[in-house]
């Protein structure tokens, strides 16, 4: 499957119209509400579903038909489960995670750091994080050139590990190659043409076009 | 100089009232606007001021006394010169940081790893971040009895940096001495009596208290 959407349970204060998003879904926890007010059935629902009240769970369980019910006491949270039954059963090669930011830090900090959870770490490159003003995607070591979003002012470089030699070229402010020991969010920076370059030899970095 | 208050440019929606807080503040950048507005003249003015429009920085300057013009080509963010300013001019001995998360992800990380940017990493342990949903607070390794704060419901670890032998005790879900390679987000653990418990011998610890 090429295309898969995920929604989590964030503020859906924080969501793009999601009438406008061609499916399919995977709903995880209280995402699946969202979905199904919506009128978007997903096609897998995962979770531990505490969230939900028992009206809510009925609802879910009358529509979805792959349901996957996770242990609330575990090691790996939701969104960890979900992404790997996108990536392991569905053999999705793009993943779109909306609804993974906002409100509760805890939750979005394991999502901003869900690529190196993976267990394996080439399918980093194929997940996107969306809100309404931020667009996350995730890079192992290489050189890259990236598009300017056309909504989008901001450019920004998080290295989510120690990252050596990050070169950021043909950009508002340019790097020359630079080691990193820790995570770093190199903010505020912008295109001024069309793409900006960059690269590096180790480590992750999660490149964010952000608007404010 | 006992506490200080900073106020970033942050959404306000995020904002808990900020009416009910006792002063001094220190207004950095945008969060200038949102103090005067509020009726609450900052005691020190940060930053570039490039979010600022004409009026609003005449305004700014016809009421601030001490302003901080910084340079908007700089290796520093705003906000990691506003808290050198509380602690080194104003000797601050417990910083919290409101309009800090939300909106854009770039300045929020950036305001989430500031502790590690300190020029003295003891001084941690006086920042505080604070949002209508989150309280969040560094630890430097050592043994530690924290409080549920009331309004709270929900207890996670997020280690900003590689972290041993972190221990959590007394909590809804314990943890036996563990080493973490990297910033890993402990979430969605809970307070089952008033305190909890946890020790680490190595890194940098935030613990978040939230509610939904």
């Amino acid at each position: 499957m090429d295309q898969i959407n995920l929604l989590l349970g964030g503020p859906t204060k924080n969501l793009p119209p999601l009438d406008d998003i061609a499916g399919p879904w995977i709903g995880v926890d209280h995402g699946n509400i969202t979905l199904l007010q919506q009128h978007i059935t997903p096609m897998i629902s995962v979770g531990d579903f505490d969230s939900l009240t028992t009206v809510e769970r009925a609802m879910m369980e009358a529509q979805v038909t792959d349901i996957r019910y996770a242990n609330p006491i575990k090691d790996w949270t939701d969104s960890q489960l979900a992404l790997q039954v996108a990536l392991d059963d569905c053999q999705a090669q793009h993943l779109t995670l909306y609804g993974a930011t906002g409100a509760r830090l805890d939750h979005e900090l394991v999502n901003l750091f869900l690529p190196l959870d993976l267990h394996n770490s080439a399918d980093m490159a194929k997940l996107q994080l969306v809100d309404r003003q931020n667009v996350i995607d995730f890079y192992p070591p290489g050189h890259y050139q990236i598009k300017r979003l056309p909504q989008m002012k901001y450019l920004a470089f998080f290295n989510l590990t120690p990252v050596q030699q990050l070169t950021i070229q043909k950009a508002k402010y340019q790097l020359a190659a630079t080691d990193f020991a820790r995570p770093t969010s190199l903010a505020s920076n912008e295109f001024v043409g069309p793409t900006v370059n960059f690269s590096f030899t180790q480590g992750v970095v999660a490149v964010i076009q952000s608007c404010d």
